[in-house]
């Protein structure tokens, strides 16, 4: 099946879904975006994914490039013009087309708006998820607006691909107290040996991830034992549990962190299981 | 006229010049550019800007996208085309087209290339230099690879957009020791009371500037005192001189520092015969 893709008002097949040169995305990065999770034909927590978004643009004072309700009608529209049942719906949004110039452009230039969606088959990520992936450790060396989902990813690109040249999947980023802050583009969280889920506050420092607040719903619902504090690289390595947590990966098991075995070097029981609990707890937007 | 712009192989009309939304350019702001200033129908020190080019692409492992004679006659192509006599020719490289994840991609993808040039009245600039321009600092919150010239400039955005918001035309960074790093965009000097130029070395938390690179030639050529060395905001604010370097400005003297006259409140004398002396140390390549 040929993919389509949206983008600035109009459905295009996915081999030509192009954008201008001086899209400012493409010189600036003066941009930003989110990634939904399909799962079941619908769109998971659509609602959190767009007040972040908002978010995101009032940060950088980009205008909304369309009413959210069309926004949420484009969405679905890709989605189901692409049959994806499962697997991610992907939205950008930049500050548009304008002669090159560091200022921002007048305030007739509109915001440019790209959304794609795919498919992605639910087996492979629990396969994965069933022998847990590795991760390494990677030095904080990011802006601090990381509480803002732009598309000034580079730092990221390099520590993931970091990350893969030594076998792992992800990076955790480091700060100057040895302290995790997040993945390369997930959010990092362990289990104490006291059965304590810990992951590190979102006030500054990481983004707040939408499917970390799922998670932590499920965990105030299930009156898990929780802490919300920042956590070392050393504890992370003697934790009985480690995970991470994006909306392309759900609750994703962590086995390995640099050279440390986490637990019995398999997926942990509350990794797993919240995982496994993941879409009782999700909002859903029907395609 | 109707300007031209070279993207991926084609001279194609300036509004129809695009990429695709899954260049890595625009998800990822995973690229590097450059800026040559045309003078005179020549393009100015081509050579130091493509070897800071091969530079920017071997950190981040990009390849080049056609051999260097090749872009260089490209270059001079898009000058010619858009009958370029005094302005500028960009050019960006990134890392290609690829299905969104942020691991490089597989070696078979090529760089994606585009080269755009616009002309520029040079009185303009040359009006704007006999007044000078105002400068703000702002904390530097940049990561620390800005010595690779890369397109993940919405920090610098923000930055300059802050200048502009102040009335000023370009934001000095300063870092946590109080020190002035650079520009928004250009490199950033102070003249002493006692007549001695002073910028900062290049070695980390700067941009190797190739307009600074060509002063330092005629400072040395002039036999002009000079220290490469760190300097504060503070001595800046009471420097006898102020000026900002980068290919699009050459030299351009700077009289207001935050609230702070620089000077007597006009440009300086070693910044404007620093203006009027650059194109004699500049090599040339003929259009």
């Amino acid at each position: 099946m040929s993919r389509i893709a949206y983008v600035n008002g109009q459905y295009v097949p996915h081999a030509q879904a192009a954008v201008h040169v001086e899209d400012r995305g493409y010189q600036f990065a003066d941009g930003v975006y989110e990634v939904c999770e399909v799962w079941s034909g619908k769109i998971v927590d659509a609602p959190r994914h767009l007040d972040r978004l908002g978010r995101s643009l009032g940060e950088l004072r980009i205008e909304w490039p369309m009413a959210r309700r069309a926004l949420e009608f484009v969405m679905r529209e890709v989605v189901r013009r692409n049959k994806v049942r499962n697997g991610i719906v992907y939205m950008q949004v930049t500050r548009g087309v304008s002669r090159r110039d560091h200022y921002f452009p007048s305030e007739d230039v509109a915001p440019s708006i790209v959304i794609t969606a795919r498919s992605a088959n639910p087996k492979v990520a629990d396969a994965t998820a069933a022998k847990g992936i590795s991760v390494v450790t990677y030095p904080e060396n990011r802006w601090p607006r990381v509480d803002i989902k732009t598309v000034a990813l580079l730092p990221n690109v390099l520590a993931k691909q970091h990350a893969k040249e030594n076998g792992a999947k992800e990076a955790w980023y480091f700060d100057k107290d040895n302290n995790v802050t997040e993945g390369g583009s997930t959010n990092a969280w362990i289990v104490t040996k006291e059965g304590v889920l810990v992951t590190r506050p979102a006030e500054s420092g990481i983004l707040r991830g939408i499917t970390r607040s799922v998670i932590l719903d499920i965990i105030a619902r299930e009156g898990l034992k929780f802490e919300e504090r920042p956590f070392s690289v050393e504890e992370a390595k003697n934790a009985k549990e480690a995970f991470v947590t994006a909306a392309s990966t759900i609750a994703m098991p962590v086995v390995k962190i640099d050279e440390a075995i986490i637990g019995n070097g398999h997926p942990g029981s509350v990794a797993t299981q919240l995982r496994e609990m993941f879409h009782t707890a999700t909002d859903f937007m029907m395609v």
